[in-house]
């Protein structure tokens, strides 16, 4: 006999209360050992700044153990409760569960597995006495009554914008002015903490306008939102680089956000409990002082272009892909584009539709995912007009994906690739046959992880490898031994004819991005940003559990790094921005497990 | 015994069930008397384009037949059905029901009493084949795939700017670019339909940042959603001027309007099944073809001020209210505000903020509802974060507003503004006291009646009535009789010295304004707009049923009037947009009951 759908919900939901009530009473007792036992022996408790003030993931019963011994004391956590009716699957019971600390009000997802916890997040949401002024909190707008010499919105804004970074120092300044700076300067406008957000090209969305003009967005609208502001119903599913662009643009101005455009950073010195910050606001020299400084540079920062030999000899266009105007003076001319990953194929494919005769130079094994295929297999459930109608938020989808340990993450994975390699199985074949190396990264985990591992590596297919497959892009592969003046040749003596060669050679680190800031050594005081420490191309161990460096705590007080993709962005800016006001409201933050730094580059 | 609430719930479906398998089966057997008996003696059914092409209220079982004489074999309805759980209360049965024409998808309210239709509500929600490309129909953005010569989105838009007007003519030409302007913009754009907004101020959302610097919106933010695009749930309840101006041209980019700012329309002359529409466009004279001309013009596009003997000898600043600049250079300085309505009192109390000494001229009653007290007993079952957390969506509210026959609106409004009276005795009989004259619409319907019959008449008090009260806003009550050099004289010899003058006299009417572009004899053969034929002040009979020629055809063919507050901007943008809609595809639009003219100004 199965037990009916009832008897299921009723048996989630007391066991549930059961391990609540337990793991609440083991907390107020402030008994770690009694917390522990209520965990699998492979278990994960993934906390983002609710306990530790930190984002960290800890493993097993002693895990749990350290992690609540050193911060139950000062954490003081209270009502744990579900938040809605539990659900069970495969015998795993999921719970959306809430509770408060000292300092705030927090929320998670918990897995029982036999009665006993096998995952479990705990996020901060909100800060007890600072919470966002939203829905029932939203601001008059206008102060209604009779006062003299009122200021209105708009005078209000004008003086902000003239004082800010003059006579009134930023708490916060954000060094890069992507959907990462925007987000978390939106969330932080919300907290009250003054902000300043520069950023080097002229207005919010260039840095996506300025590249080739294909380009679109490889992740879809339900990915994508922004905080506060969801796009609207008919926004399109794949954004056009100049209507995200325009969306940015939009979304900073209505936000309110002080967006310093035309401004480069030029350095920054620690400097007391703060920093000093010289940048160049179109011509003029300014020195920001602000008590905090976040990087929001973007993984696209700084063009790495190798140093192949005979560069200077080349006589046709050369460009490294962020500089790539669009295919539209190459018609007729040969083309040669150094890469694999996905803007080597934007850029091939955009080159042949203009009528170029255009080769790609593979010169190592790429991941290749239908972006189709990509969509219903890898992200539906979560992010997608079906999973919209089925009453899934951004809020409750961003929190599930938060929720999968880094350490299991591949082995989610790996079946959802294996179910793509199956379903794909001819277009792969035929990908091949045309010569093309394809991987599905070292443990055959797929696109996400060579993304939180590499940030590279891999090609979300929108066009481009039929081309391929086909021939209409050639393909050479191998090394490039160096350029005359009018071939590339490869290592083993191909000669390409080119008039046109486009580098999609990828960027530099986030370390020497930094460096350029900060300086080299406040940048290896921080370390590597970014992977995980899985061991695997590009991210060394040892593992870490977390990413890099992003969105907490670094080894240099002050100091953060922020950005991802519009996802990413979104989701963490809530938890840095939360970090940012607990210290300009000098609420006690003290740090669990501060990750140790093993690399720098 | 009373019924349990399960009991009154199922009792309710089987009531609603029976009366739409009965209405239904009228209709199939094209049987207007038997659908006419299912309606009570006092009965209302309003269409909103879904069986009429036009916007109409009918009365009782004859109004119902007629309408269904003239309009079952075009319209061939089926399908009427519940879309949730009807409801009762107090003896009446609300329904939210669903049904389907040749032509569309429809929906409405349905209101039982007695088993009878009390109030019918039916709209036209999407044309089939014609279907808004939202959610699941959203656009791809970009096509996967590659294809030679693609045109980017940028290029797409960048052509599009180029040709329409000038080698391509619009189907529609919308002039005034306000929320009305930009409203239906958003929904025409959605449906396929060229469209090209025509506004003279420079950028979308001037109209608004032109006003006078304190101005806000009286209306709050669950009322003013734009379509598609709700405002975000940090937006403040009453915007800034300055704030919501921004909000539009934000929108209007976003939206992908075709908005032509800095152009003034000249003519407008009928030419064939079009219009020959004269534009100067920042200084290029342009002809455009429409097929269709909407006039969103705005209430406030024509300044009245008054003639009074003198204005010529004044030597002070006078100017009229939507010219105003706001108080600044007016400390200390003796100000005169004629008139008493929302204008008058905003710039008022602005003035008295800034330090002028401030007179209000009342020349006849007005009436005064305070902010709170509207909110919370007029709009909040509806609009409020109360009515949003209790899942009242904008559409439904907007919906519920929708159905309340125009004809009995009042005497549901009259308990309304009664409770108010009670609630504000204190607040009114203070304002009395101070000597201003006080009224609450001719038969005590109070401000939205005022609205509709009207369109002035009143004020919603944020802060100006307490200055009245307590005599910080000095008050004069009667005519002007004339100016002289530095005073205002009133017809009982008070003589009000000022060192300014603001006309806060309103507006000229639609027909005026229309007049200038379309011609004195086309502007009088569609008639008077706005207005119910009440036979009120400024609101003269016989009665029409409906606002006039807002929305829907008019007595000229090819003519619209669309605006009115964002609220009825964006329900009614989606109508009058079906309708432009399936004129450009061709459908068959036979218009029931186009109102007869019976007044021009």
């Amino acid at each position: 006999m199965t037990q009916s759908v009832d008897q299921k919900a009723s048996a989630a939901a007391s066991a549930t209360n059961e391990w609540l009530t337990a793991f609440q009473q083991a907390l107020t007792a402030h008994d770690a050992d009694a917390a522990a036992a209520l965990f699998t022996d492979q278990s994960y408790w993934r906390d983002i700044v609710s306990f530790t003030w930190n984002i960290t993931t800890v493993e097993g019963g002693a895990g749990v153990a350290d992690l609540l011994r050193a911060t139950l004391d000062d954490v003081d956590p209270a009502g744990f409760r579900v938040t809605e009716e539990p659900a069970e699957e495969d015998g795993v019971i999921t719970a959306w569960i809430a509770f408060e600390t000292k300092a705030g009000r927090g929320s998670g997802l918990l897995r029982l597995v036999g009665g006993k916890a096998f995952t479990l997040l705990t996020t901060l949401d909100e800060l007890k006495g600072h919470e966002e002024p939203v829905n029932d909190r939203r601001p008059n707008g206008v102060r209604h009554g009779a006062f003299r010499d009122r200021v209105t919105w708009a005078e209000s804004r004008a003086r902000e914008a003239t004082e800010l970074g003059y006579t009134v120092q930023p708490e916060v300044l954000i060094i890069g002015g992507g959907q990462g700076g925007i987000a978390l300067g939106a969330r932080l406008r919300q907290l009250g903490v003054p902000v300043i957000i520069v950023e080097r090209n002229e207005r919010p969305g260039d840095s996506w306008r300025k590249r080739y003009k294909s380009l679109a967005l490889h992740d879809p609208v339900w990915y994508d939102h922004l905080p506060y502001l969801p796009f609207p119903a008919n926004w399109p599913v794949f954004s056009p680089k100049d209507k995200i662009g325009d969306w940015l643009e939009m979304y900073t101005k209505v936000m309110e956000l002080n967006y310093w455009g035309s401004t480069t950073c030029k350095s920054a010195v620690r400097e007391g409990d703060g920093w000093a910050v010289v940048v160049d606001r179109a011509g003029e020299e300014i020195t920001l002082r602000p008590g905090q400084l976040v990087l929001a540079l973007g993984a696209s920062g700084l063009p790495d272009v190798p140093e192949f030999p005979g560069r200077e000899k080349f006589r046709g266009d050369q460009h490294h892909s962020s500089a790539h105007p669009g295919p539209d003076k190459y018609k007729g001319k040969k083309a040669v584009v150094i890469g694999s990953n996905n803007s080597a194929h934007d850029i091939c494919a955009a080159l042949w539709e203009a009528g170029a005769d255009v080769t790609m130079v593979q010169r190592s094994s790429t991941h290749v995912v239908r972006s189709d295929s990509l969509m219903e297999l890898g992200l539906s459930d979560l992010y997608s007009e079906r999973a919209v109608a089925a009453g899934m938020t951004t809020f409750k989808a961003d929190t599930i994906f938060a929720s999968l340990p880094f350490r299991i993450l591949h082995t989610l994975q790996i079946p959802v690739y294996n179910a793509i390699r199956e379903r794909d199985a001819e277009f792969y074949h035929r990908l091949e046959q045309a010569g093309f190396v394809l991987d599905f990264g070292e443990d055959d985990s797929g696109l996400f992880l060579k993304y939180l591992r590499r940030g590279s590596g891999y090609y979300i297919d929108v066009g481009a490898s039929e081309l391929v497959a086909n021939g209409d892009i050639k393909l050479a592969k191998g090394q490039v031994a160096e350029l005359t003046e009018d071939e590339v040749v490869l290592s083993d003596g191909t000669h390409l004819p080119a008039d046109l060669v486009v580098y999609a050679t990828g960027y530099g680190s986030m370390n020497q991005l930094a460096s350029g800031i900060i300086g080299q050594d406040v940048a290896d005081k921080a370390g590597k940003v970014w992977g995980l420490g899985s061991g695997t191309t590009k991210d060394p161990g040892p593992w870490e559990g977390e990413l890099r460096n992003m969105w907490k705590p670094t080894a240099q007080e002050g100091l953060w790094f922020h950005g991802g993709n519009l996802a990413l962005s979104r989701y963490y800016s809530h938890y840095l921005a939360l970090q940012l006001k607990a210290r300009m409201e000098g609420i006690p933050t003290p740090v669990y497990k501060r990750a140790e730094v093993h690399h720098t580059e």
